[in-house]
């Protein structure tokens, strides 16, 4: 009974109006082809294959669940067809280089693409979720035969791929791995490609084992003998399922987890025992072969957070639209004043609140997202390496606040989204506690919000004060083109000016605070790197919203318009003041926290 | 694999030291014989039987769900047994009446109880949860002879009682209520302990069918022919699954929820067609008659969220203690300088800052809750009129803001337990996933929490303002009692004493802003109701640690004072600023809220 269609219109507005994507593909020469229609004509495509393929599995996936089996894990049903539906459509390439046999489309539709794959069956798109890392990571990295063997497999979407990295006792502390490899031939030299064996038991690996391929293709972390202790001794292995003789390797899948949500997506406990691979990027440099790909990887974590806020904004606001109980203490103005039984929800205070806080944050989320995307198409394709850099710099700040705001408001405000829907939320006929189940993981992996955080305020902002100077410059850059607009009668770009203006202001008093403190009390920002990024968030959130409100004025759409006047409004007056006391928090230098004892 | 064992010696402390509820029993003819071993005693034994009888279920009960049999919804294995076992143990009738063969122990100890039952296994603890209800509804509202027919039934908890509210298309709305009732000799008169036929479907109804006990009490409201529209011709019905004579009535469950979580829980759909029964209470007064019980309903409710929140903190503790997963920044004292490994995870601030923040919330919902329950006891139970209704006022005042605040805390506490496990918390294996799901619910059920928010802000505030001048005096004692005390060196009492008096006077200024405000513009209070229970749920924690801190200072226990100082003012200096935005909310009269159109 999910309401979901996907936000064409919306996103397009976005693309289009508020960011002008097109003027950023024409000035790089890779995209120079795209114009608005395709990349429209695109997202149609994507939208339709999201919502006749597979929304459709996305409730019965869940009750289903996957099943071990020795030979290969079974999806629940439509999960294999809807993967040969995804191949056929060439979705799996639409990132990837032409060279490589992809599309060359922007990282922008690849982002908007899985925000959609998400809102309509999060679990199926884990599989898919993690072949784009393996491109990247096979593209960069492997010698040229391996290469030549894996990599137009993986572009097609034929063979799935895996991300091995947890160990039971090696989580967000990579370090301490102990997966081994070591060379088939201990005579020749240990260099990027040589063959090893891989010993050792990987959990939490998604897509671990399915039976939508018929090979799958495992990316694993393990140290070789005599490596560095700690991350400086990590190799990266290409290990696949079946060899290219069609033995089948020692890859393992022992299980499967009981999980929360995702349910229809494999998270297998892998054992690997004298598995055959060849290792990919120089030894001991795993790590940073997989750092390679992290920016883009976390990108798409954060998308899922959008793809959820979407479609529980969308359910929700259905139901309190059809539900009626009870008289509302106000009623809109165009309300019949003769109708005397109770009100649809949606316009009880409460309710209206709830919803729009959720619209604001989806609408400006999605502003926060699509900008990012377009940094990180411009850090890789723009013709000028400067405006390369830049642009990486900005992406590189913005990546962990995209991962773990986005991830927090998408779970979070699926969970308010249930609210709406009161006892009829927690049943699963709505499809809105699945939202709420399966956007619960997004927080955690990928690095957990806590060590994007940490991530965030650590190295991005204090190692390195001119990442932030160059957001800043962009909240400048808008400040300047709101109060010089025309067409402001009402003032209202004034006062994202003046809103803007104290953003930038409070944020640069806060970070000089905790920069200047840092000396005296190294662990002082730890305590409040959770504050900073989600405070950071909001003013990105706030300056979305001031994009989005000077596209708006503009806009012939006069419905369009008033819309998100509305919401960018609601956001400013009742989302950012309650934002406040977490940039207090960061400035606060006499925090202290206490040990828990045991 | 979850680690919770019963917090007798929390409990305890709260209990005799915070709260003295021992000098309470004292005034109170009815526990006069009561005293604090007695009460321990108890504690002790409840506890033995959530940990060794419902604990063990809890996990295979979520696994497993129930099952619809047209006979009897079959229930989880173990389900039955245990039923049998808690009946057997006189569990049921423990704060029942001496002469209804009840045990006449105070609310108080039936909340901690619950609260025990509700850690170790929410699904199976919604069988009981509703019979003390039923017991008051019979109790107070049945003519002799029904009264002797199935009191002591329900006393003893040989049957098990529903009720009977919701319909499909009156949720919060009970006015809207279609449910049929009609005398069935229609000569004579329509009074309370006619009998009558009654027609009509419900949902949502906990417990509607199980195989637990042989007959099932419903409770039904239902509309007599001819009865006034809306809430004030409804009238409760008590409806038998069994007849008297053994004939099987026409009380029908058609099918049970899938939910999101309490999967033991079986949540009928009910028919009800020609079903016998008996009118309980006066005619058309059957809201007002589920009204008398809503106090001891709600807190049962809020006691729900105190359960899930202690399980989850002591899961989430006990996993920081033993997972080791990189340096921290900073390291306690007592800490090995030689130990270079990894360190456990409850050292690294963000954990630290997470698990304080809960313990804080934990010690001090507990608080809140058992000394709204000694009052609750002295609102019934004092030989004082006057006292009665003071407490009766108070308890009125306090009830929506315990069901509500405290079921937030609780599933939200649990949801950032759930991230201090990364993704071993969203696996089955530790059990705290279950505790988000399950604990969910509670901010629904029983009134949602925007409606407590409406309830508490409209009704109990606005119209009646002096009950919140009693809460305020309750305040205002306190500081005296901090600033008289002796053994304050370290100036603990005084800061306490300074935090309840900035307490005091937001509270007047924001609560007399709305008032002022109210008459202009009526519907301005349900726009920041919300924000106003939320504030006041904060001001009153604020209360319980002050209180917690007093009776720490003395307690010669110096791990449990040196605990308890440590999380107590972890509450004034982390959560209490960041509630400080909800009181500016209160008393900001500008705010505005735009419409959603369509």
């Amino acid at each position: 009974m999910s309401t979901w269609t996907p936000p064409l219109q919306r996103m397009q507005f976005v693309i289009e109006q508020v960011l002008d994507a097109p003027a950023s593909w024409r000035a790089q020469p890779d995209f120079a082809d795209l114009d608005a229609d395709t990349a429209r004509e695109v997202l149609e495509q994507a939208g339709r294959f999201a919502v006749e393929v597979i929304a459709p599995i996305n409730g019965t996936g869940d009750t289903e669940g996957c099943r071990w089996d020795a030979n290969a894990v079974k999806t629940p049903a439509g999960y294999p067809a809807a993967w040969k539906a995804f191949v056929d459509g060439g979705w799996p390439s639409l990132p990837c280089a032409p060279e490589d046999g992809g599309q060359g489309l922007p990282s922008l539709l690849n982002a908007a693409l899985f925000e959609m794959l998400v809102s309509a069956n999060h679990a199926w798109t884990m599989y898919p979720g993690l072949l784009h890392g393996a491109y990247e990571a096979i593209r960069h990295n492997a010698v040229p035969a391996l290469r030549a063997r894996y990599l137009p497999k993986v572009v097609s979407g034929e063979w799935l791929s895996t991300m091995n990295l947890t160990e039971p006792q090696a989580g967000s502390d990579l370090g301490l791995t102990r997966t081994r490899c070591e060379p088939v031939d201990p005579d020749a030299p240990v260099v990027n490609g040589a063959a090893v064996t891989v010993t050792g038991q990987k959990i939490f690996i998604s897509g671990g084992d399915q039976d939508m391929t018929d090979n799958i293709v495992h990316l694993v972390l393990a140290r070789l003998p005599g490596a560095p202790a700690g991350t400086k001794g990590l190799t990266l292995v290409l290990v696949p399922k079946f060899m290219p003789d069609g033995r089948r390797n020692g890859a393992w899948c022992d299980g499967i987890e009981k999980k929360m949500g995702i349910k229809g997506s494999a998270t297998a406990q892998m054992r690997f025992e004298n598995a055959e691979g060849w290792i990919l990027g120089e030894p001991n440099a795993g790590l940073a072969a997989m750092f390679l790909m992290m920016n883009s990887a976390r990108l798409h974590v954060g998308m899922q957070g959008l793809g959820h806020l979407e479609a529980a904004c969308q359910i929700a606001t259905a139901y309190a639209r059809e539900r009626l109980q009870l008289r509302a203490p106000n009623r809109p103005a165009d309300a019949d004043p003769a109708h005397k039984g109770p009100d649809p929800i949606v316009w009880h205070p409460a309710m209206r609140r709830t919803l729009l806080d959720l619209h604001a944050q989806c609408e400006g989320a999605r502003v926060m997202a699509y900008w990012t995307a377009i940094l990180l198409d411009e850090s890789e394709h723009h013709p000028d390496a400067t405006v390369r850099q830049e642009r990486n710099d900005l992406v590189a700040l913005l990546t962990p606040i995209l991962k773990a705001f986005l991830t927090h408001l998408g779970h979070h405000g699926a969970n308010e989204a249930l609210g709406v829907l009161g006892g009829h939320g927690y049943v699963h006929d709505w499809g809105i506690e699945q939202h709420v189940r399966d956007s619960r993981i997004a927080l955690i992996y990928e690095g957990t919000n806590e060590i994007q955080a940490i991530d965030l305020l650590m190295r991005k902002v204090l190692d390195r004060p001119q990442r932030l100077d160059l957001l800043l410059d962009v909240f400048r850059v808008e400040i300047d083109t709101l109060l010089a607009a025309q067409d402001d009668a009402a003032g209202t770009l004034r006062t994202w000016a003046a809103t803007l203006t104290d953003e930038v202001e409070t944020i640069v008093a806060a970070t000089a605070e905790l920069q200047a403190g840092r000396a005296a009390a190294p662990d002082r920002p730890f305590l409040v790197a959770d504050d900073y990024l989600h405070a950071l968030g909001h003013s990105l959130l706030a300056w979305s919203w001031a994009r989005l409100a000077r596209a708006a004025l503009t806009d012939h759409d006069t419905a369009r318009r008033d819309w998100l006047l509305t919401v960018t409004q609601h956001g400013r007056t009742w989302l950012l003041p309650a934002a406040r006391w977490r940039w207090q928090r960061v400035a606060d230098a006499t925090l202290a926290l206490g040990w828990i004892p045991g």
